[in-house]
């Protein structure tokens, strides 16, 4: 069974799959007479067509390294953020696409106030926080068509810290 | 100096001002062969004619009750939801319209895995975490008019716990 490590999640090393959201770096602006600042616009978010932006709300179990990965999905009819309703760390498993099948999958180990907007059409496994609560707010893509493909890993990916 | 109490936040005493955003009842959907719940699309969001969602992050200094609230803000060309990216509990102050003015606010306290989306137009104090980290993901209107208004409340007014 293939084995990969988990990589620091770096908005340089997974540019080629979607925006990090945080707040680090200078804020591009200040607000409320200095009390917050903003980190404005972040995601490049895509709905297609004929969808829409929604938030729901997820409710994942926690699970734990190292962490056998047998799905990869994704959405070809819009981007999908991950925003952690808690600090800790979560793991987040993404491929490239190699000729409408996942390539070589990574694994990221998101930090304390790091989300993540995937690109339309990215390759990833389900939802993993690695703590409890597993809450995350999610913007996706609402729309009349259907938005999810599959592809099962056989043999599975084995994903260690 | 006028002062209020908080209460707590809840989808029915909210019900005027937005949308309440939790993992709470059953959820719409079982996703991630059963590992995952989903609360689908729960915000009412709203960016008006000319306007697109974004997602931007905040990082607010932390208050302490009881809090001085001297201004209150609305966005007239969008929705605003707010989005804790921890797991405590923090400050909503809001107001309904009064002939363009703000009536009588009430203070809501925000619990652990809730987060608020304000419709389009609804009178709220600045974002007013209670513990650090103060962050926050926000889903507002991306456009290229102005949206937002301010009044100042002279008195201002005293929230307490």
């Amino acid at each position: 069974m293939p084995i990969i490590r988990t990589q620091p999640l770096t908005a340089a090393d997974f540019a080629a799959y979607g925006d990090v959201l945080q707040a680090t770096g200078d804020p591009d602006r200040v607000i409320n007479a200095g009390f917050c600042g903003r980190w404005h616009d972040r995601a490049r978010l895509d709905f297609g067509v004929d969808g829409r932006a929604g938030i729901s709300i997820f409710d994942a179990q926690p699970r734990s390294l190292p962490y056998v990965c047998d799905l990869l999905e994704r959405h070809p009819e819009g981007s999908q953020a991950f925003l952690p309703m808690h600090h800790n760390d979560w793991l987040v498993i993404v491929a490239p696409d190699a000729g409408g099948r996942p390539g070589q999958p990574h694994a990221f180990l998101a930090g304390p106030g790091q989300g993540i907007n995937l690109f339309r059409g990215t390759w990833h496994g389900v939802l993993t926080p690695l703590h409890s609560p597993g809450l995350f707010a999610v913007v996706d893509r609402i729309g009349p068509t259907p938005n999810l493909e599959e592809y099962r890993l056989d043999p599975p990916l084995t994903v260690e810290a």
